[in-house]
């Protein structure tokens, strides 16, 4: 059980299922009539989708509506439907189950990945693929969209579509069998603010339609039928989490400063301009890792310069002066992109990546690095590169930068001087800080690759995940090591890795002197929270401290126990 | 072209083929009369494997006839057999197509390991899908084991069993179109001490039979049908080159120590108790890794105490009271055991591996180390764990260890106490290595993995393998981080990677102090020479210089003039 999106909910049990889509392998005889069954199958899912999104776009307005013209998409995609076709008429399998076997395949490449983007995709795909297989076996779907009162939804995973269909006032929370900190269902919760439990292995079996139930996704519980006492309990700790919550908010138009005066910035990482909504409302100084690979994914060609150059001017216009730091292409490892014909990678993880690439593909980095410039004159930009192991990697992308540059200028285009900087995420790049600090305007750590590497492990292998672990001793020397180069060279130095919004890590980051700390929008409030009741000296000895430990879980609780005692 | 194995060779050409084996693509309608014919094929295949082995026992020795027990093993595989009758009934296709395909696949996943034994099983069961392939085709194969003359074999690429049952006394060189610096042919080679040159890409269409040629596999070039110059000018480099090798050989015995008396120890790699022979030719004054995971390997169950035992003690006596090095099993990244069932897994390197798989698989570990126990009473043996990232992983390991010493103890078994130490692989160890230290009796570096996991490199990956090289300066600050973190706590270290054994290398690596040298074992006797030509001082100089450099090309210029002009 895992608490995906915190808050507390009492409300009847609406149990959510999706008839039997289980499929088995099932051989035919007349590949023509089982390929038409499946066109036929198809055919009577776009129809079905056009019409929710139609309603949909009515009811919930055009944004909750966008993810079925995704849908659609993916239904239109030719290399899918002849995968299907092939699949058929080379293993002479039933249309289900020939559909299936694809769509898991490509659904297992997409959840491996760490990535909320592509857990996104992933789940389309199969929301599609089961729509579809829906038709092919007759089974049909319930609908979230007439809700007659509040409920808590209990299903075993919940789809896009679903949520993108269902009535938001009339849910107050969800509790699925299935999924993980970032699969959909978790993603979606966060994002709607409604309360989440996932993982809850067989809680459908648990419960049915019309039992009451507390949903207390901050200590993690589910309570069925509740006596009235404990109603009243939780109704009290909900007021408390509310009233928590809007405490928070006073932080939003605060400067991120500690108790002693010491000013450091508390920025937001995104993917694309639709994310700044969320990132103004949460009170971020800037943005410190725009991740521009998203809009190269889910097309057929790498996009234009002109699309580029929109993408960050708006990005920029909306940030004003505040400083925006963009990027640049870091695809690779889990992030594929079709029509780059990446090769296949045995370690893609220790593969070709990122700036790796770019260095390989000169013309379609030019074309990032011209958008960028363009877009420099409408706000306080910063670009930094990805996957940097080495100076030689730094001056060879600084150097096509300033060809870029000089086109720029023989063609009369306007652009903002911008500082440049790196990722510090390749141990490599850490130890060798000092030398690379003299090269680059600033430092970023992305700890999520910087831990994998430092410890050898690979974030999303179950089987020793045990030893992924932020609070590694050698991580945080590493860490410090940067930092302190970093200053030692008169630059400044971030952090965009998930560790940054950790509200354990933060006074060790504090300590070390971290100048700028980038995380998601929804942890920006609770640690400029945190930070203004630290002093630097309070930092400095936490740090010293930590320093001084062996072991990732001594580490942990010492500073488990710090921040329960602010 | 790559001078797989050194020596210049002077004679006429002989050039071997081995028919046309091109397969294509073809479908069939008697499921049942296309598996007869595969059988029928492998049988065959199987009297003339049988017939070969009893005759190159005779002529050449039993061991060099092991190899063909060693194909009979792979026709006797059920699993084998069974895949390619499934292909021709799955998918309809020829038995030479179905043969193709299902060793194709095999083959690439081995091929791209580093391991030379993992390269050599993959070449064994091309050769032995050839063989039957030869048979369902028709065509055979010439034969290597009755020559007239001294030849220069050249050959598109050269298979185990034409390199065991070949004449070696008439065999002065072999040239192959295809193969890099760790293909079968290029270790045959070496082992054989027969000039070679592979990757030589058409010089089968280059030469014809009758030619003289010129194969000088120092300066890597080949001069075919030379004049009676040049062939005198080449008799000379000859005769050099061989009187080069031979003073090499007045430090088998000696000391391995500076200029100024500085003693450390040159040790050797091994794989399995049947390279010692080599190990002693080459004056080896320890094991520095003997790599256990070889015994696991090539079975159906893990292999018993009992086995592991004679093994370990086999080495043990043979070495005397020299050091030997023994490894906990290493499996795991590039190396898979079938029957303990490893998982799929995205980035294999960045895994489930080696001490993680022992510390999850207790009762296997167990008898390994009760095996290495009971050998302990013949000789000097030190025990190490590979894939070490954090303390508890030490004290976990040490726990077992303890526990399996008390059930000796309580079963009135003898046993010598011995050092237990581990690899420095992981960044993450050798940036902690003062705390580690303290936990163990010595360190071994591995660069392999070192290098890989600092840079974030597969080391196998050719898109990025620039990026790739023992000389990064973050790498180098490791390794003199490590040792100087050694003797700080006064124990040991030593050096088991390809890096140890580079002449390049290896006066920063004296000048960092490292105690302990192992490597392939004929590398020993240069590397002795070059030490006995430095003093410590110096060594130490170069070091300083070294560590004060900013990128991987600076440093291997710098160190390739040093030892150039020493």
């Amino acid at each position: 059980m895992y608490a995906a999106s915190q808050g507390i909910a009492i409300a009847k049990v609406l149990v959510y299922s999706k008839g039997d889509l289980t499929v088995k392998e099932k051989f035919i005889e007349n590949v023509e009539v089982e390929q038409q069954r499946f066109e036929n199958a198809v055919f009577k899912a776009q129809r079905e989708i056009e019409e929710i999104k139609e309603d949909t776009e009515n009811k919930m307005g055009k944004e909750s509506a966008d993810i079925f013209g995704a849908h659609l998409l993916v239904l239109n995609d030719p290399e899918l439907i002849k995968a299907v076709k092939d699949k058929i008429n080379d293993s002479k399998v039933s249309a289900e189950f020939a559909l299936k076997s694809t769509v898991d395949n490509f659904v297992a490449i997409f959840e491996t990945m760490e990535d909320e983007y592509m857990k996104e995709r992933a789940a389309d795909i199969k929301d599609v693929s089961n729509r579809v297989l829906g038709h092919l076996l007759g089974v049909s779907n319930q609908n979230l969209s007439n809700l007659s009162e509040k409920v808590i939804i209990v299903a075993d995973d919940l789809a896009p579509s679903d949520t993108a269909s269902m009535d938001k006032e009339k849910v107050s929370g969800f509790i699925t069998n299935v999924g993980g900190s970032t699969s959909h269902t978790a993603i979606m919760a966060r994002n709607l603010e409604i309360p989440a439990i996932v993982g809850a292995v067989d809680i459908t079996d648990k419960v049915k339609n019309g039992d009451v139930l507390i949903l207390d996704a901050v200590g993690c519980k589910v309570v069925v039928n509740p006596s009235q006492d404990q109603i009243e309990e939780y109704k009290l700790k909900q007021k408390q989490f509310i009233e928590e919550k809007r405490k928070l908010n006073k932080y939003i138009d605060q400067q991120s400063k500690t108790k002693d005066g010491l000013v450091v910035e508390l920025a937001a990482n995104i993917g694309s301009p639709q994310d700044m909504e969320h990132v103004l409302a949460n009170g971020a100084e800037g943005i410190g890792l725009y991740r521009t690979e998203f809009l190269y994914m889910d097309r057929d060609v790498s996009p234009t310069e002109d699309e580029q150059y929109e993408s960050y001017k708006e990005v920029l216009e909306k940030m004003g002066d505040k400083p925006v730091v963009i990027r640049t292409l870091d695809i690779g490892g889990d992030k594929e992109i079709p029509y780059l014909n990446m090769p296949k990678e045995m370690n893609p993880f220790l593969g070709y990546r990122a700036l790796r690439i770019c260095l390989d593909n000169i013309s379609m980095f030019k074309t990032q690095l011209r958008a960028l410039l363009r877009a420099s004159k409408f706000g306080n930009l910063k670009v930094m590169y990805p996957m940097v192991s080495s100076l030689e990697e730094i001056k060879e992308a600084n150097d096509i930068l300033e060809e870029v540059r000089c086109q720029l200028k023989a063609e009369g285009i306007e652009y903002r001087d911008f500082e440049v900087g790196i990722m510090i995420e390749i141990p490599a790049a850490a130890i060798n800080s000092d030398a690379l600090a003299k090269e680059v305007d600033f430092f970023s750590i992305g700890t999520n690759d910087l831990i994998q590497y430092t410890v050898a492990v690979d974030r999303m292998n179950e089987k020793i995940s045990h030893l992924y672990s932020p609070f590694n001793p050698a991580v945080l020397k590493l860490i410090n090591m940067t930092i302190a180069n970093g200053h030692k060279n008169k630059i400044w130095t971030g952090m965009c890795g998930e560790a940054a919004g950790d509200l354990k890590m933060i006074p060790f980051l504090l300590g070390a002197g971290l100048d700028e700390f980038s995380m998601s929008p929804s942890a920006i409030l609770p640690a400029r929270e945190l930070i203004s009741k630290l002093t630097t000296k309070e930092a400095k000895e936490i740090k010293e401290k930590v320093l001084s430990m062996k072991t990732a879980k001594e580490i942990e609780e010492y500073l488990g126990n710090v921040i329960s005692n602010i």
